[in-house]
């Protein structure tokens, strides 16, 4: 017993000593490297961000510092453009001429029985990425002989969309006010912008959008863009440039304009102003985001324009500077037509009417970003203006910050669908990349779940999402479980005990989370405004009946569903054949989506042989099931983990294993009243009253 | 489809017509008897309480009236005393010499080729009782034909005890407040006393004491005397005598003396006026239940008195008229020796020196009915003084009127626990029922659930209590089993897809409620003051030591258990030989008494070979799988039961299923900081952080 306490004693000291908060993201680098890694000596001009970024990680490995040299040695590491002559010596030019800007090589290079390890790019910006590269082979313990490595950016524009307020609430954030400090600024510069942009650019991140979608005019006044450019000036170095979410307003409101209508040339002239004086402030500024003539917003549609009119005025005043416009397909009316089918149809009859320097910028499915939905029918529908694909990393309906959700697999599910608008094997990643339109811009867009917390994200599983928006904006072709694998050995460990079933964990969280909240393709039940918990029986007198999840379940004694065949909204047709037959019937329909297309009778048999409402039930239980192995694996895991994550990170599935269980009674025994069949007896039963779950009213807001 | 919905509807319609709330407990005729029962007519004295109480039921049977007739008529039902002269005609003198007071004899008797059932008795309770035991063999369908039936009572006062206070509150009480409406007596009489009179009388319940044992010194109050009397009234014709609780200081509170010392000749002339008082009011009084020297109420020892000074003068007092006391022995000082000793300590000196007319009200467990202890071991210690043991129906401890939780098999361990007090076999049946000591009184109490609720009790299951608390009075040799099995037929239904599994939960939640709550002998680790859920934390600056959880579980990096071995307390050597020396030996002591006995290192091995640890977490997590199996039997038992019932036990079982979950994360998180082991991985992980469970303070009192 005495042996056993005083090791006991022991460990929790060394746990101590060596707690992390997760501060440090992926970027750890401490225990890193402990392979043996032979560099005898740097090759590298010392003033690039890409060697001090070098540096900086070596030092924290512990590592005896490389010095610096001008002679060829065994072993050298080198990182350089070819503006150096060594590269020109041993790298052939074709190697570089495939790169992009931001494209890099990785090269072991033998030469005259020597062997370097060379990292090159065009310019700085691909040699930052090379050397991040570099640096994750090293921390993923991979091999690092007979490197050949070449890499460019799936997309151009790899944007993070912070919904940070400028009173530093976030919308749909779950972890703390935003980090961006607009009361201190500009004369106060917090250490984490830095931070934030070295975390960023590691994982390829290249521009963000400060401001939250639903703008407010005042981030376009002096005293905004004085402290806007103080932030550009942090990231610059890291080659991550800054945009601005703008209200369509603004010349009215900020401006004192008569109107803000998009042909008036006071408001044209004002923009170009505007325009104008950030650029002066900030060269390199990236561009505006728009949300316009959505959810009550301005937008040129006041003033009888369309979406094209108002992107296409900005586009012009942002031309010169090579600024972009990204304009949002997120628009749906009260109009009495399907909600999934408006962005389709306010858009694609204004295709080649754009600018070449807009984008639209377009959800992953056509309602909002639910557990799952197929994919938005207008990818690859507009074969003259661009899209860009907008990921919702922050987890406004998968948990907040309580759930542990790895969302890639999802975002793969969307990048990897088919359109077939060019014929099979036109997936939306080939839509958006430029791989089958000729676009000049390519981007996609991912809305931040980063807020204050010391862990940056809440839940310390959520920095996987941020991790995984970046690396596949990078490389879309990138499975989740490279991103998983990868990510889990940056953050945690290498030990494989741990790596093996903590990936296998992740990888099926998103099924999940589907699972014991809305599987079989229902979806938008959630409580009004906040979106936690479950609320399928949410009426809310007067409230527009699209926002009301009786809207999209439809559930009532002849079955449950919402019938988007040809025979219902028709939502069906937007998707090109053979999607549009496959969805429109029932027998040939993606399970997964049964519910999002057809409205089914409880009895109907699935291809399993259960009715629907069994399916229903065995897919809600199943969630719970799951989530409590989940809590079985990571309390394994107990030895591997130091004691401040392991806790931190048990807690929080404690908490969505007990919700997990609220989704699937509150929805179970409010389906019930219509199916009226008895749950499957072998599953565990209900532990709460209807009755009492619909009293739940959550005192949370749309932000924090 | 349609015609399913057809049909659930009819069926709705069904359930609503048949629907119950409870409150006809176990008196349920109007399905009872559907099997042929073939009496061609009654010979009886229809002014018998015993007569007009079957004709009712037979009423209720929907079958026709059974004529009086003076004739015999072959299959004619006699009802009669040998008072009679067909029943000294019929029965032989011997049949009844064996029948006490209360005792009757049902027979079918062959007579001349003509076929009578008999039901007799010395007098009109015997023949009450009899009645209703023919009606019981009714409702549970038993056979009716050659029958030979001989009871007596095991105890002769069969008592009930109100904790219910003067304003309607009940200490303990989760079924409403009091159905004794003081306020509204003498005046107005509640049709429910005599509803509670029949069903008490129906089990063999011939006692109730109406007010708390806390006693309020104002019950011996002409005024509340006076209420009484009324109730009395109405509880007479059901052979249901009334008693009452007295504070020990009434003399002095409401008689204003200057003391209430029992050795003082205006306290002894005070009682004796107030007795003759009483029973010129309630000529057939019971006597008195006393709380004295007890957690704060006042008692002969503030004058330097024994207990039996105080007993014996108010027995003296009660004597002429036949009245009892009945003096609890659940006394207890902080006085540093360990409280389950402190009854025997107090009491066994004093034997031999009670009046004839006292008995010594003894809990079954020597600390303060836990959900599992050892028998007190003052039972068959005292030889000269009758014993009557208390049993606690309502579940103070035991989930209140949220947890099924069917109480017989803990009483009948207790009762079949065998003291060795006159040799092997000395139960605790036989020291208090006569077998083993020459009394001449034997009773048994039992603290009531009951309150106005509809249903009585909360909980429908809970009544299944009260039944069996009357059941084991009359027949302390009942089996569990035997007592689920009527209840069930006659409150629920006869259909054996129903009885079976109803029972088997019934029979086994005792030891469910024991594994979620206090496994191996763990007890008193409740929340403070309100008793409901787990505390094992709580520390109240100030408290009495022994009102709080550590006192109890000693809980420590060494191990957890109260040490009450000979090394320990020695509470052991209070028990016979060869209790005493098993109890003392880790490796004899029953494991579920292990850590009531024993204080046990963690990593202790136990008789399957797993440490301590393992087997509390093993424990704990049976207990929570054990009510989610109940779930699943009452869920399947819905076309079984009508509506109303089935949703209100359902809804309770859900509560029941989250508790069995917060106790078993609260105890094994909370005990965890101690043993320092994980819990076995193959257990459900907690789904609460013992932090916020630690923050719990139900707004609950001590009455409701």
């Amino acid at each position: 017993m005495k042996l056993k306490v005083f090791i006991l004693l022991l460990t929790t000291v060394f746990f101590r000593l060596t707690a992390e908060d997760g501060s440090r993201l992926w970027l750890r680098f401490t225990d890193a490297g402990t392979e043996t890694i032979r560099f005898s000596g740097l090759l590298a001009d010392n003033s690039k961000v890409a060697v001090t970024e070098f540096q900086r990680a070596w030092k924290e490995m512990g590592k005896a510092p490389l010095s610096l040299t001008g002679s060829m040695k065994n072993n050298l590491l080198i990182i350089a453009t070819p503006h150096e002559r060594v590269i020109r010596r041993l790298i052939q030019s074709k190697d570089l001429a495939n790169l992009s800007d931001e494209g890099y090589i990785i090269k072991t290079i033998n030469n005259k029985n020597q062997t370097y390890t060379v990292v090159s790019a065009k310019n700085d910006a691909g040699l930052l990425y090379g050397v991040y590269h570099l640096l994750r082979l090293i921390q993923t313990n991979a091999s690092l002989s007979g490197l050949n490595i070449s890499e460019n950016p799936s997309y151009e524009r790899r944007l993070l969309n912070h919904w940070d307020n400028l009173d530093r609430t976030v919308e749909r954030g779950y972890a703390g006010h935003s980090i961006w400090q607009w009361d201190e600024l500009p004369g106060k510069i917090s250490p984490r912008y830095k931070e934030y942009a070295r975390a960023n650019a590691f994982i390829g991140i290249n521009g963000t959008v400060l401001n939250n979608v639903n703008a407010a005019p005042e981030i376009l006044s002096r005293e905004y863009l004085e402290k806007v450019k103080v932030i550009a000036g942090e990231l610059r170095p890291f080659n991550v440039k800054v945009y601005l979410s703008v209200n369509f307003a603004s010349p009215k409101e900020l401006g004192g304009l008569q109107n803000s209508d998009p042909l008036n040339a006071d408001v044209q002239r004002w923009w170009k102003q505007k325009v104008s004086e950030i650029y002066t402030l900030i060269p390199d500024f990236g561009g505006f985001l728009v949300k316009a003539n959505s959810e009550g917003l301005p937008g040129p549609m006041d003033y009888g324009r369309t979406h094209a009119d108002g992107a296409n005025m900005l586009a012009d005043a942002l031309k010169s500077y090579g600024g972009i416009v990204m304009w949002r397909a997120f628009v749906y009316n009260p109009d009495g037509d399907d909600r999934a089918k408006q962005a389709y149809k306010e858009f694609k009859p204004l295709d080649g009417k754009f600018r070449d320097n807009v984008i639209i910028q377009l959800k992953n499915g056509p309602v909002d970003f639910q557990p799952r939905e197929p994919f938005s029918p207008l990818f690859g529908a507009m074969k003259q203006t661009p899209i860009m694909p907008e990921f919702q990393i922050t987890q406004e309906y998968l948990g907040f910050s309580n759930h542990l959700v790895f969302l890639s697999p999802m975002w793969k599910e969307c990048l990897d669908s088919d359109t077939y608008c060019a014929g099979k094997g036109s997936t939306v990643a080939k839509t958006t990349d430029g791989r089958i339109f000729d676009q000049k811009i390519t981007a996609i867009a991912g809305v931040s779940n980063i807020g204050e917390d010391i862990n940056w994200t809440g839940h310390h599983f959520a920095q996987a999402n941020w991790y995984a928006f970046g690396r596949l904006a990078w490389n879309n072709a990138l499975t989740s479980e490279q991103i998983a694998d990868e990510w889990i050995r940056m953050t945690f460990t290498k030990d494989q005990e741990f790596v093996e079933p903590v990936k296998k964990m992740m990888l099926t969280s998103h099924q999940t989370a589907v699972d014991y909240m809305m599987p079989l393709g229902l979806h938008h039940i959630f409580a009004w405004g906040h979106h936690y918990g479950p609320e399928p029986w949410c009426d809310v007198p007067g409230a527009r009946p699209d926002w009301l999840p009786k809207y999209y379940h439809n559930a009532s004694e002849n079955g449950i569903g919402f019938d988007r065949t040809t025979s219902g909204s028709d939502a069906v047709s937007q998707y090109n054949s053979p999607l549009r037959e496959e969805f429109n019937d029932i027998k040939t329909c993606p399970e997964e989506f049964l519910l999002w297309f057809h409205h089914v009778a409880w009895d109907y048999r699935m291809n399993n042989g259960k009715t629907l409402w069994n399916n229903m039930c065995y897919a809600y239980d199943s969630g719970v099931n799951k989530v409590r192995e989940y809590q079985k694996v990571w309390d394994r895991m107990e030895d591997y983990v130091d004691k401040e994550r392991f806790v931190h990170i048990q807690s929080r599935l404690r908490i969505q294993s007990r919700d997990a269980v609220w989704w699937k009674d509150a929805c179970l025994l409010y389906f019930q009243q219509f199916s009226r069949e008895p749950i499957p007896y072998d599953i565990e039963r209900p532990v709460y009253d209807l009755e009492d779950l619909m009293k739940i009213k959550l005192d949370l807001k749309h932000h924090n």
